[in-house]
């Protein structure tokens, strides 16, 4: 089963690390070689604790393996939450050259890699990724974090993992709502930087849709290398990093308002870029063809096309006032110049902005505003 | 007023910053070219604001400026008081060009440099130090972060500042306990590093407790001056910046024993490093008269010479049983070659070790243990 393993590095320079992308990987791949001390703690949730930690468990032979196992959910990526970590490598007496290990989705990953990055100031980290979305996305970059009532990820660090282990087979038990809210990112990188990708993905979208496995590591090796691509050139975000962030404004907006979790995050991300794509042709810069392009192959990774009923352009504006993309109060958003070439833009032109938010919002009897 | 400033930068490659210090600088000196953005948030105490906010405000003439007034005392310097300041920055909409400043001691700089490293993930910050321990210490090497329950300085980062001003004429509103507390650290680089220094401070041990203007810029530039030398080696904490903590697993054990805040953070280390010449003379490290040298300095800053009433040795073993200096559980201590040579070492023989803690230990009716 290990023949078709592949691996990708993350140029980082001295913070290099590898992603091992393959099926069945869990319970047989030996993470030791990637442990400096002798303490591991392996941070996972409610959810993926019964499905995988004791495969987990099993990659690292010969450590003390201590566990602990978070809520479920968006809505407890809080202090509160990551407290528990906290609580837990102090209880039982983790050194500084502890590794903490996170399996499961990006919440598990961003908040154990925060707790990795703050713990004693600093200590090695793993990522073991079991949703689509996390092994696409937080995957690479190095981005941890929590939320804060006000905003979110609003809170956290970069800090890179020693190495990232995918296994496709933790994506059988995912539900399809998620597997469609992955492919949201992996379309994304199609979108800003690899048309032929995206050709691929036009080809592939239905068989990526019924987990077919060789379609899936062929996606998540591509997406992770284009973002690893990108972070290699700009690790700190200062500004070609900032295309990842295509769909995004409109999506923090989304995810807000809906409150945390309701809306998955690749949902709102999917009906983000599909708001980018619409204010990319009223700006002029990309053909009714291409927005419609982009669109169908988001659609038909079955994500939404329209925000969540009951919100208005106005509660965009007001929730995209407090996101992190903006620079000194100036709305800065990523649009397509075309099919695979994204840029950052704080020429957003406020009329053509409203007719794109108009044309996502549906009011509460379902008539757009 | 301003001819005897002195300078002096902490080399750390690209993250180099310097450290300005002399009188009358507050409300004086402007601030604005270490400032990237338009927006600067001032974190202060109770205590300190009302004596030196007003002053702080004039060093940043221009800018949208904001502050936030936390509650004085390290029992506050947890995740609680810490949230004040995400709270305070996101109600003010700080994007992350903005600049934090810490204005006060180690409590406010650690966890404004904390905040600054962790607001949307990471943001630049400035340190302008009101105590004498805060200007020796945690002016040089980054060191940020808060406690938790089950120990200091848990939860945290290494974030570098982009400058440091100290104004000495902030010291003399200090109250005379944390003058003496920030003389432990400044003898403390005259023991591990310096005997140049040790033997300058014999001499001006006296003028810097009444706080002699002229012994204080130069004692506050040597020892920073030291600190920037041995951090510029080892700016993560690899092995020679070690030396630095000595004293401070004793005196952790002592301010965790006595409760945070009760015992000042330098009277703790002062104490501590006479524990630590103690055990180095038990050791066969230093001569009889080597101790007593190190013990009468620290004594004639007028810091304490025994561990808090009631403190037994079995509390020492507890409690720095999970201090961070412990590598994957064996006890790790810095103890002294010779005077001005400290070395890091998990050679601790038991049974000296306890004679020490005896040594330093009073019974509840005062007699040592």
């Amino acid at each position: 089963m290990r023949d078709s393993v592949r691996e990708l590095t993350v140029d980082l320079g001295e913070r290099a690390y590898p992603i091992i992308i393959g099926q069945d990987l869990l319970g047989n791949y030996d993470l030791t070689p990637f442990v400096q001390g002798s303490q591991v703690m392996i941070v996972t949730n409610e959810t993926v604790a019964p499905l995988y930690l004791e495969s987990a468990l099993a990659c690292f032979p010969g450590k003390q393996v201590d566990t602990v196992v978070l809520p479920d959910g968006e809505k407890f990526k809080d202090w509160q939450t990551l407290n528990q970590i906290f609580d837990r490598l102090l209880e039982m007496r983790h050194s500084r050259k502890t590794t903490l290990v996170a399996l499961g989705g990006g919440v598990v990953g961003d908040m154990t890699g925060f707790a990795a990055a703050s713990y004693q100031r600093g200590v090695p980290f793993i990522q073991i990724p079991t949703t689509l979305l996390s092994q696409v996305d937080s995957s690479v970059g190095g981005k941890t974090g929590i939320n804060h009532p006000l905003g979110k990820n609003m809170i956290g660090a970069f800090h890179q993992p020693e190495v990232v282990l995918i296994d496709t087979d933790s994506l059988r038990t995912l539900p399809p709502r998620e597997v469609s809210a992955g492919l949201a990112e992996v379309i994304k990188y199609g979108l800003i930087r690899d048309t032929d990708f995206l050709g691929w993905l036009e080809q592939e979208i239905a068989a990526l849709v019924n987990l077919d496995t060789a379609a899936l590591v062929e996606a998540i090796y591509r997406s992770c290398a284009c973002k690893a691509d990108v972070v290699a050139l700009d690790e700190r975000e200062g500004g070609l990093r900032a295309i990842l962030n295509l769909g995004h404004t409109f999506g923090h907006a989304i995810e807000t308002f809906a409150g945390y979790g309701n809306w998955l995050h690749g949902e709102a991300v999917g009906t983000g870029m599909m708001m980018a794509a619409d204010l990319s042709l009223r700006q002029g810069m990309i053909s009714e063809q291409e927005r419609a392009r982009a669109i169908r192959l988001i659609e038909r990774a079955k994500l939404p096309d329209l925000a969540p009923a009951g919100m208005t352009p106005d509660d965009f504006h007001r929730l995209m006032a407090v996101d992190k993309k903006n620079v000194d109060g100036s709305l800065r958003l990523v649009l397509l110049r075309a099919l695979g070439d994204a840029v950052v833009t704080d020429e957003v032109d406020a009329l053509e902005l409203d007719a794109t938010l108009r044309a996502f919002c549906v009011t509460a009897d379902g008539v757009t505003t």
